[in-house]
């Protein structure tokens, strides 16, 4: 499984992707699923991806390969627009889905990803989408500030608390940790290392880009703190007041 | 969707449903999954249920029948051991298969329900079970205190960092309603009011047996002081060091 969060904010956004890979847990791998594609003054691109392997790979290896060509419907260097680069994105989504999804089939195996995909392209502000199997897109609107994809159950009552599109970065990004903390905690199949990227609106280069791993002194210290702050805040609520009814 | 859980501790046993029933977003209703069969001084029996509300009701149906007949293999108050009560569940929940499993299919849908199962018959100590479609079921072990049923990631944070086998009932309780505060708030699938039930281990009655509305003022306060107790844990955390890196 996976887990990957995007936040989209008045100050630029935020990306969070786990690397955990499974196909049962016999086959527990690490893969990386942000993927960058940055012009410096011009774009930054970044697609966060889960689902089969297989198919995140084939679609990512389409766009490095349409990134030679010279038509903009292929060239996600060349999209005018966030929304003409999600169209590209979709169509290499559809490509694959022509390529593989009756092979899969065959082996009862779903054609299944979903990708989040996030920039800037001068001209425009920053804009996030979620893309879908089927090649369709929607984009993330002004009341929901932040997109998952993976297992994100685990990790989404901390954002619903606390992410607004008015927060400053550097708390978003101790946000999104400490989602893919909980999640890290309660399900296996997610795992460090964390790549993490800021991206600062009209900035058009990537900002901060790190990779998180086990001995990583920050992770490590709010991952301590929250469960201390967690377990101190518990103990501090009343108790149900029924104790003495039996 | 539902959530249901349930802890079994030292002290003994704590059960908790949602009540919101769903089939698409047109349809959805208030129902409970808690169901109590007791014979004071001799044995309590619980059971929570989520899945196909028509065959977890089917399955309650025959319980209540069976509860008529002098066969201890169908008579859950003529069970001798919680196995016992078990198997005539995971029985009955087999019958309902045979009679309805093939037509539900032609209309496109899964046999799906799964049940936990947990109280305490005379000679024995408090057993917490979870029965599956198939009609078998595991038993809730030393290291695994609690079992959850339905939309269980979303408030499964909570538990895997508080709940111990040795902690107090109404600690636990607290817990219990914090893991559906959680769960209630990211999913709309899932609501109130909540069944709440506490056992006391070799008490032989049920102890603590509320319904949770929306007006509860404990429920209310606790969710209150928990989201705030958690903003402000968040924003004394300290924000990551790389903030300064642009």
């Amino acid at each position: 499984m996976t887990y990957c969060l995007a936040m989209s904010l008045e100050q630029g956004l935020v990306f969070a992707s786990d690397s955990r890979t499974n196909a049962g847990v016999d086959h527990v791998s690490t893969f990386r699923k942000m993927r960058i594609w940055e012009k410096p003054d011009d774009r930054v691109l970044v697609v966060l991806s889960a689902g089969n392997l297989a198919i995140t790979q084939y679609v990512a290896a389409l766009v490095d390969q349409g990134a030679k060509s010279d038509d903009p419907k292929k060239n996600i260097y060349l999209a005018e627009t966030m929304f003409d680069a999600a169209r590209i994105l979709g169509a290499y989504v559809r490509e694959v889905h022509g390529h593989d999804a009756k092979h899969l089939k065959e082996h009862g195996a779903e054609f299944a990803l979903s990708l989040i995909f996030g920039g800037q392209i001068k001209g425009e502000a920053p804009r996030l989408f979620m893309i879908y199997s089927a090649g369709n897109f929607i984009e993330c609107g002004e009341d929901s500030p932040f997109l998952q994809i993976g297992e994100t159950k685990y990790g989404k009552p901390i954002l619903d608390r606390v992410v607004t599109r008015d927060m400053d970065l550097m708390p978003a990004t101790k946000c999104a940790l400490l989602s893919l903390n909980s999640t890290i905690r309660s399900n296996l199949t997610v795992g460090l290392p964390i790549d993490l990227l800021v991206y600062h609106k009209d900035e058009f280069k990537v900002g901060v880009h790190h990779t998180i791993r086990e001995d990583d002194p920050y992770f490590q210290k709010i991952g301590q703190l929250w469960g201390e702050g967690l377990r101190n805040l518990f103990q501090v609520l009343p108790d149900p007041p029924w104790g003495d009814e039996v």
